[in-house]
């Protein structure tokens, strides 16, 4: 028997845990489940004989190096941060690990002990980061072995609500951590390449300036962009690339309605709001506007807004309770993005039977010989349910998936890494077409944003 | 003979060397005048024989140390940063000292041991700083007296160009710190009360809610809100009162335009632009428009910010030159707050022959006997040339003043300060009047902004 050492059972672990053990008695694996909450680490295992749940606090230095010690690989579904205590007793007790997180500079500073002792330590393999870097670094090669050279890349991906779940007008429901949602965008300009032109957007434009994405099957969406979208220009290896753009997908609408929000200052989460406790919803719209003694609050959020008496923005504001004068905050020293999460949670939690969605949509512009070609590759997942939702599978299945791999000797090349070498995708992507994660590739002609080569 | 060491000459500190110098004889002073540049310094004291210029490091222990102990006080005209090296020495020392700058949290941790030694440390003793604590205290104060209640104090100050001067469409030059003009409002949102009621506004929006002041004689002005509105609530004894709210004052019309560069991102300073050196000013504005390969810079500029073909909003833009293609931003690895300012100052630098403006106006609202009153009181100061310009007159005096108060006794209250006190501000505006810096202090119906105590 194999152990597989998993720390943290929480909602992203679901699809990963269900995986290993359906793969447990042909793989002879044993998983020990270790969570902060027994509770939750027995609920996952549900009684299987090949699992056991422990109590684990990362914390507990004991605990901690026990565990690890009689592991065979360590898979961290920690929260980002937390990952470097696990890594390093990873290192001390010569164990692989995988995570789903972005390589931390601590984490990347282990690279060269991790390599001196033969370890794998695999990161950014879940949806976005994974899934987004294996789909694209495929198609990438694949272009590159056939001679072509790429002209532009653009990637895009979002968690959203399933077409049968979707029934408010923001065509939108919190799938994931909605403080992330609530922040996104936030920190500085977004900065990204079209046609070898550098560009910028800040924060207060930056869900203005969407673009449309059409899925077959699924309608239109729109994009907005990251802020990150240069990151990868050299992992990818496309530091010539004409135009490279990342953003997030939502519902066409969205974004313009968001920009409301983003426009009266209510996503800062720099300073606390006086009286946050008491206030209620209503107050905390008028925190934002004018004084006035007579003037209703919904007609100065018109005129500040430049919202029509007819405009769909307005209903979005309506279908959110936004001027309930009933309704309270109840969160002590709240910041103006906490409390707006708490009245978004009112109407965009996921309902027991709702389901999740996950988008994901690659452009790809190249050339060979001499002629501009371009494939777009598209992925739509949709969740089973609350438990093995859209983003616990894409999250959780391909860390699964990359721990049996190193288990199994078939990715063998050892140091801190993301998935973008062949051996780690080619395996995963094929397998994951098996749980419904297929990525249809389409060829079409080069769009780029200058096809016709036109100087101005 | 008394000795003042003044560190720093640069503009703010010249019309501050004029007024000691024109007392030197009357009241025996000599005057120190260290600099980092003798060169500067020497053409401050201008062979004056009761002043000695001497290059003066303040990072070299040895000669800031000497220069100290031979002083009575001292007064700090550095960076507000740097005045706390000085601060050390002078308790070291038992000398006074006076600065125009905020009292930092270092400053004020030097409060007790200033105070066992009974020393006056007189800080935020220039223009705003400074004349605005004691313009309002002093109307503050009387009310109070009286017996009257505050219910809302105002207080706008700006730096501007003088009409005979204002020869631009933005009604605006560079009078002081560009770089402070260009990043004014950014790091947080601006927090203030109206009517009992907090009140947020995002930077993003900050621009566009402007309110309109009127000055005999010169017209109207507007304000934008400062972040800091509820810093001095206590310190003026203002806890209760019902509105409070700071603002910068500017030409109608200057916040409209400005808004353009915040909300197009070239305000700013946290990043920095590729290639931003070889930059033309064109370039430079279609970093933050999307690209196209016809559409042209303009027409996507007037598109994103909504501006009509005659709206006087583009003639503003124009008049900056900000579409030249031959004009190059020069300047290395620069944020686009940086460009920015390199763009502005071609157009917005003093020319020899102009002249500046100060305008500070304060709003008092208060109860006495059951009836609401207001007085307004507004101040304009015009400089006399570039040299003894009224930033320089309405900063350096003061602080001048001051110094002198100390040095006979007239201010006697110890310890870390700032000019909240009767001793301080009586004989301070009551010489600065003699100075052209003269307050109009007008009764008035108390205006506020509920003042008939309607009820929504």
């Amino acid at each position: 028997m194999r152990t597989i050492l998993i720390i943290g059972a929480g909602r992203s672990a679901s699809s990963l845990i269900q995986y290993l053990l359906s793969k447990s008695e042909t793989e002879q694996l044993h998983l020990v489940i270790g969570d902060l909450s027994l509770e939750l680490a027995q609920k996952k295992t549900n009684n299987h004989p090949n699992a056991t749940p422990i109590a684990l606090d990362i914390f507990n230095m004991q605990q901690r190096q026990d565990a690890i010690q009689k592991a065979t690989i360590v898979i961290s579904m920690l929260p980002a941060h937390l990952h470097i205590e696990v890594a390093k007793d990873c290192v001390l007790f010569q164990k692989h690990m995988v995570t789903a997180s972005y390589i931390s500079e601590a984490m990347q500073s282990l690279d060269a002990e991790v390599k001196a002792k033969g370890l794998i330590f695999m990161n950014e393999i879940g949806l976005d980061p994974g899934i987004d870097h294996m789909s694209a670094m495929k198609v990438i090669d694949e272009i590159k072995e056939k001679g072509g050279k790429m002209l532009l890349f653009e990637s895009f991906c979002g968690g959203l609500v399933a077409p049968e779940s979707d029934d408010n007008i923001w065509n939108y429901k919190f799938t994931w951590a909605p403080r992330n949602v609530v922040l996104a965008g936030q920190g500085g300009a977004a900065k990204f390449i079209q046609e070898g032109a550098y560009k910028y957007i800040p924060y207060c434009n930056l869900f203005r300036r969407t673009e449309f994405l059409e899925v077959e099957g699924y309608g239109r969406f729109e994009a907005y962009s990251n802020r990150d979208s240069l990151k990868y220009r050299s992992v990818y290896g496309l530091d010539d690339v004409l135009t490279l753009y990342r953003g997030t997908i939502r519902r066409v609408g969205f974004s313009k309605a968001w920009n409301m929000f983003v426009q009266l200052g209510m996503t800062d989460d720099s300073y606390i709001m006086e009286g946050s406790e008491e206030m209620t919803y209503r107050q905390f719209v008028n925190s934002f506007l004018p004084y006035h003694p007579t003037d209703s609050v919904e007609l100065k959020m018109r005129h500040i807004l430049k919202i029509d008496q007819d405009d769909i923005m307005w209903d979005k504001l309506v279908e959110l309770d936004l001027f309930s004068r009933i309704k309270k905050v109840g969160l002590k020293d709240a910041t103006p993005a906490q409390i707006l999460e708490k009245i978004l949670s009112d109407s965009w939690t996921l309902q027991p039977e709702d389901k999740d969605m996950i988008v994901m949509y690659h452009k790809f512009g190249y050339e060979l010989n001499g002629i501009t070609s371009q494939i777009d590759s598209k992925m739509v997942c949709i969740g089973d349910d609350q438990m093995y939702t859209a983003m616990a599978k894409t999250v959780g299945l391909p860390v699964a998936m990359a721990a049996l791999l190193i288990l199994n000797g078939k990715i063998q090349t050892s140091g801190v890494q993301l998935p973008i070498q062949k051996e780690v995708y080619e395996p995963i992507l094929n397998e994951l077409e098996l749980y419904g994660v297929v990525f249809n590739e389409q060829a079409m002609p080069y769009m780029g944003y200058n096809p016709d080569k036109v100087f101005n």
